[in-house]
């Protein structure tokens, strides 16, 4: 008998492995930050013992969900403004509430906040990309959350730098300083080609293959910013990037809502990256991405919420529910972007795409226990026929129970472990008036 | 001093009435079935008191949601197959599964597990049509739900009668038993025109009409129906409702994704409602209602979720958010549908569409007391700057804490006080697995 540090008795199992395992009457054991076994009950009885065990029973199982593009720290400015044309909301809202806002204190406690957010809807890594992120990575690392995270990049002056030399000091700082991180990565992240240079890029890309991080963008995100790069470049978006050098397997693209069929043909060959946020492409009416043809174009894409001015929510559950759904009536075929589909691009896929599946997206011995529990006894979730039906289409993130990340309780029985919910909503809410006021006065 | 049944004291109380009333530091007077008072604390202190005595503060005090189209009973199918073409869907999984299965049992128990989701999720009325209405009817009523609902009339034999006129009878029957009910109305509801003739519409007509009962029926959900009405009838489906004498204020059209501008136009003039029921529509590939200009047309629009075999959910805020979403997608216009309009439509516009108007869907005094209370202290609705942002964009059915229907209180602490979820979730898997071994024995 060998003794772990817990071990989760009863429950459904769902893997996402490569065959798609599921496991009734399942079992694990959890050694340190890792997921040594798992299987049937019968199978684990006799093997391990545990002075913690969680009772699974009626519940589901599977790793945790991956958001693979948002914005942290942007819960601050959640519901600030909606149903807006985009420079109008961007200009009068959004520019200047970050302008006169955003510091170091701001990018903490919301991202502190994200986190719990994101924990207690069953996320347990996302790729971020803001101002400060050193914040966010300390936000992180408090919560117990795993990410990839990049400060970002622009040719014009952020709240935390000056000149792009600057915020490419910045983010090679991070680089330094959270290598080797268990659970922190530093991505490097310029904002999108209409907002960076030429050189911004190219030394955003040397800097990325120096360190082997991934180098991560907007792309595409909507038909005006198309026309834009087609005109300032004269040629396409993919093939500038393609010419600089920048396409390679550790290349992330968010949104690509308008990345045409060459630009999939590139993207596939060159092991590109891609993260789709439906709901954010839908209230910001940017358009429908091409999901289809690009897992068709054999590309890995990941799932994100992005940040909470555009959508308003970091559940990822919602996201599953709209990723499967919009694809279905955009091309009027139902068979489209079927349950297991997303669900595999919340988790396994999520991991591939920033670079971190040889840790978390999948339940495999070895594996780091990332892992979520689904309490199953609920009226909207009775009865149950398909498990991948209910995570997409019924369930929503109140419905997690338990949260596991690197081996470590997070969140139980919906009570979050890490974190003193209370004091960051209250500290959130002292920020946000003053975000109010800061927009009541003229600039 | 007035002594009530009911004060709540604090919270945000949105009135959801012509002016869009929004009271901060709100109070709310209950008695009997009655909402008796509202205003801010200091105008209702000193005028009522009350041995029951509710805390409203840190929440959002509203309307009950209005789920103006589902089948209820058809919970027992949640999930029972997804992603595939509706002809398939339809053929191999939901016409023999109803066939085999569908009973007095399965309607009463699928109903009352329908009112448990939605309880839980904050709707308080809503519109049913199925097979053996009398036991949806029986269920609502010992759930204290307020719904309008009616018999499916089809021209072949249903689970429930064998020819046209014993639906027509059994319609009849529940018109004449549940008149003056306080919480059950009764509807005509013709399947659709494409399953009934015109002997059936017309005594169905005639039959709403002897009773000054809403008419309700399918109408242009997809693509596919309308190309066969125009081939069948000869002319368009609205124009043949016009001839037959259908079309009045006490018309109501769920779905009419394919209803076109003379269509609308028609529709306007008569005061006909219709039910949008986006994610319904998305999930089947059916298409995108054009709502924009339903609304422009002056026509009231209510949200339905339609069945747990379509959705597969009936929480409505999934709904208002999906409704929010889609059309500013479509039309490449982030100013349509905004928060409030779709709040709207799931409360006052709701109840104007099933004829209930003067009974509920917004809070005002002399009304009767349907109102639900929405816990704000959540992460995920932490900072609060609007609350119908929150309402469409962030919250989810898990974020209702109490829920009053006709003065009662149905839900406290979200432990519902009239139906014993666990014996009902106990029910409803039995049935599940009389229906799973029914799909897999040979018709």
């Amino acid at each position: 008998m060998t003794e772990v540090d817990t071990l989760i008795l009863g429950g459904t199992i769902l893997c996402l492995d490569d065959g798609m395992t599921r496991i009734d009457d399942g079992a694990l054991a959890i050694a340190g930050d890792t997921l040594v076994a798992l299987g049937t009950q019968a199978e684990l009885q006799g093997r391990f013992t545990s002075r913690n065990i969680i009772d699974g029973t009626k519940t589901l199982i599977m790793p945790g969900l991956i958001n693979s593009h948002t914005h942290a720290a942007m819960t601050c400015f959640r519901g600030i403004a909606d149903d807006m044309n985009l420079m109008d909301w961007l200009n009068h809202y959004i520019f200047p509430a970050e302008a006169r806002n955003v510091n170091p204190e701001l990018a903490y406690w919301g991202s502190l906040l994200a986190c719990a957010e994101m924990i207690k809807s069953g996320t347990t890594s996302f790729c971020d990309m803001y101002i400060f992120e050193e914040e966010t990575a300390r936000a992180a690392q408090e919560a117990g959350m795993r990410c990839l995270l990049g400060e970002v990049l622009f040719d014009f002056p952020s709240p935390n730098y000056q000149t792009p030399q600057e915020g490419l000091a910045y983010t090679r700082g991070l680089l330094e300083r959270w290598a080797g991180d268990p659970l922190i990565r530093i991505a490097v992240e310029p904002h999108a080609l209409y907002t960076c240079s030429r050189p911004l890029l190219v030394a955003a890309k040397n800097l990325a293959d120096e360190f082997q991080a991934p180098l991560a963008l907007h792309l595409l995100e909507n038909a005006a910013e198309k026309r834009q790069l087609q005109d300032q470049l004269g040629q396409g978006a993919v093939p500038y990037l393609q010419e600089l050098g920048c396409l390679n397997e550790r290349f992330i693209a968010f949104h690509g809502v308008y990345l045409d069929d060459e630009d999939l043909r590139i993207f596939g060959a060159q092991g590109c990256k891609v993260v789709y946020n439906p709901q954010s492409n839908m209230k910001l009416a940017s358009g429908c991405a091409p999901v289809s043809r690009m897992l068709q174009a054999g590309i890995e894409v990941g799932l994100g919420t992005d940040g909470c001015a555009s959508n308003n929510s970091l559940d990822m559950f919602r996201e599953m529910n709209t990723a499967a759904k919009l694809e279905k009536v955009i091309h009027a075929d139902p068979t489209l972007m079927p349950a297991p589909t997303v669900v595999a691009m919340a988790t396994r896929t999520g991991a591939r795409v920033l670079g971190m599946d040889q840790v978390t997206g999948v339940l495999k011995p070895g594996l780091k226990a990332d892992l979520i529990m689904i309490d199953l006894q609920s009226p909207h979730l009775t009865p149950l026929y398909h498990p991948y039906s209910h995570l997409v289409y019924a369930a929503n993130g109140a419905d997690v129970k338990n949260v596991f990340i690197n081996g470590r309780l997070v969140m139980k029985d919906r009570r979050l472990l890490t974190l003193n919910e209370e004091a960051i909503m209250a500290k959130v809410c002292q920020i946000a008036e003053r975000i109010r006021h800061s927009l009541e006065s003229p600039a």
